[in-house]
């Protein structure tokens, strides 16, 4: 089979693989119908997180199930289904409680136990902890809001969760990517009176209003606070979604926050400081990390099938797999907000 | 009338002040009946907090209204009040959501303001906002529960809130101060099943067990990690309270935590690193603060009343407020855990 390998900054490339096979009894072998390429994946892109050696990349795909071990239930052969981000046993007590990313034998995409999503096929095990299938295969319409659950919805959905967003509340977004922009969607889905963007590209600001923002802001920093502030009468949001994961948009973040609100944080740290006097002197909480897709999976996946959610609206790009490279410098040029690939 | 005065480290008077008198509409002078020492106290006694000049010391104080201003309408002369650690406006938007601490127009005791607490007299703005009246004036034997809720018993009470104790829960208590004693007691009143205090002083571990504690490790640092996994089988709390505020005690606090609990912290953070790696990764929140003992006030108030819960244990020592200096002294030897004053 063919699949995405990254070798370094700045070089991902398209190789010939060995062919899946099943070799557990949990195992199963998933025909990818669409992946597509994460903002975490432009970390090792862009040489940020060294690549030691290369490796298989994709850790977001849906497809068709073709193989399975001898003890797998909930998935056969010929079922649609929807692949989380990571790989999770679905019984251990981590799982139990709804938080998959810390399973107890928690497996990545692209190791030696589970193949990468960006390819003609994925095994992995598990298969019973960690894929969803739809009730019938859905239309190919559907396949990218469907394929958003792998990741940024769900991640989405965890910050606003994380954040403690309730019915009536002022929430602020900071972050523009998908995540961002599936958080916009997320708190408003919540009941969110006012959910307020942060964006300053015309392409995002639209779908951020489409997603259900009522305000868009194109400040940044203290300009971004002061802005909040005057919307609010200076007492600041009483959620805040912190979907990007640097200082800056973590300082953001605490800085528009009111005295007890919460700070669903989902973007991965990169040389965040977190301000403790200030979530002392004005008990704002932090609360989020890794999100448990799989733990969403469910639900959001009959919103999309009931025509609830359309959270594919983030693929502004679909390219064949074979052009894989192109996408990488797309997203990294902040060409495409998130780019879909068929194999 | 005589109050406690700080001069510097290591150097607290009892000293004739001025007598109180009201000065605005808002206003009330309170008569003391006890007032106490709190942990915080101890940072500018220990030079920790510089003591820039002279200044009234003490926050924690019940008592009897003297004389109100006259726009004053839930208090009036004769009532026995508790007062909380700060005095808050009880109106602006911070106030009506809980968080008074944060109060927009929040006064601290020992300014020029408000009076320190560790004297005859106090007089305070915000009268209304700020003291709550028993409906009788209670028994002298009830006097140490309804100063503990000045502070130490709703500081304790808002760790386990903030950490988000329900029903069931493991939880472990980092820090055998009043503070995190009445986190026990909080715990359990909350309901939870099992409550893990850490601590290596037995009278301190005794009240402990009084309070709920189903457990007592007395081990620290990555000792008391390995003890609380063992007791959870590997899986770690579901919630956790830190009532210390010190660098070791935050890291413990995250070390024994499960993925997706919440650490409660009230321990005001000296030297304090957040890990946000550990964060991320197992989705662990951080929640908490300046206790808005205010919000509970009536309902722990109800419960003392009704002989529900006693943290007036807590001081294990009472004496005249003409030895305020040997009460300090007590606490910083860790001779005492609390010292209660009666002028």
């Amino acid at each position: 089979m063919r699949a995405t390998v990254i070798h370094g900054a700045f070089d991902v490339r398209l190789e010939d693989r060995p062919d899946p096979k099943i070799d557990g009894p949990g195992d199963a072998v998933v025909k990818v119908v669409a992946s597509c390429i994460c903002g975490s994946d432009l970390w090792p892109y862009r040489g940020e997180n060294p690549v030691k050696q290369p490796r298989p990349i994709g850790h977001e795909f849906v497809g068709i199930v073709e193989e399975i071990g001898s003890e797998v239930r909930t998935v056969k052969p010929g079922d649609f289904v929807v692949a989380p981000f990571v790989v999770s046993d679905g019984t251990c007590p981590h799982c139990q409680a709804g938080f998959q990313t810390a399973c107890q034998n928690r497996v990545g995409y692209g190791s030696d136990k589970a193949d990468g999503g960006q390819g003609e096929y994925v095994k992995l095990p598990y298969a019973d902890g960690t894929l969803v299938a739809t009730p019938e295969v859905p239309d190919d319409s559907l396949v990218p809001s469907l394929l958003a659950l792998s990741d940024v919805m769900g991640t989405g959905w965890h910050a606003a969760r994380s954040a403690r967003v309730k019915a009536g509340d002022t929430v602020v977004v900071v972050g523009d990517g998908a995540v961002g922009l599936c958080g916009v969607l997320a708190a408003s889905r919540m009941g969110a009176e006012r959910v307020v963007a942060l964006s300053r590209h015309e392409p995002r600001q639209k779908l951020a209003k489409e997603f259900g923002a009522t305000d868009i802001l194109s400040e940044r920093g203290d300009a971004a606070r002061d802005a909040v502030l005057e919307l609010t009468k200076g007492v600041g949001a009483d959620a805040v979604l912190e979907c990007v994961g640097t200082k800056q948009s973590m300082t953001t973040a605490f800085d528009v926050a009111r005295a007890g609100a919460t700070v669903g944080f989902v973007g991965v740290p990169h040389g965040v400081e977190v301000p403790i006097g200030t979530m002392f002197g004005r008990n704002v909480g932090l609360n989020g990390g890794a999100a448990p897709c799989r733990a969403y999976l469910p639900d959001l996946m009959a919103d999309v099938l009931a025509g609830e959610i359309d959270p594919g609206k983030v693929f502004d790009a679909q390219i064949p797999l074979a052009e894989v490279a192109d996408g990488y410098t797309a997203m990294h040029e902040r060409r495409a907000i998130k780019v879909l690939l068929r194999p």
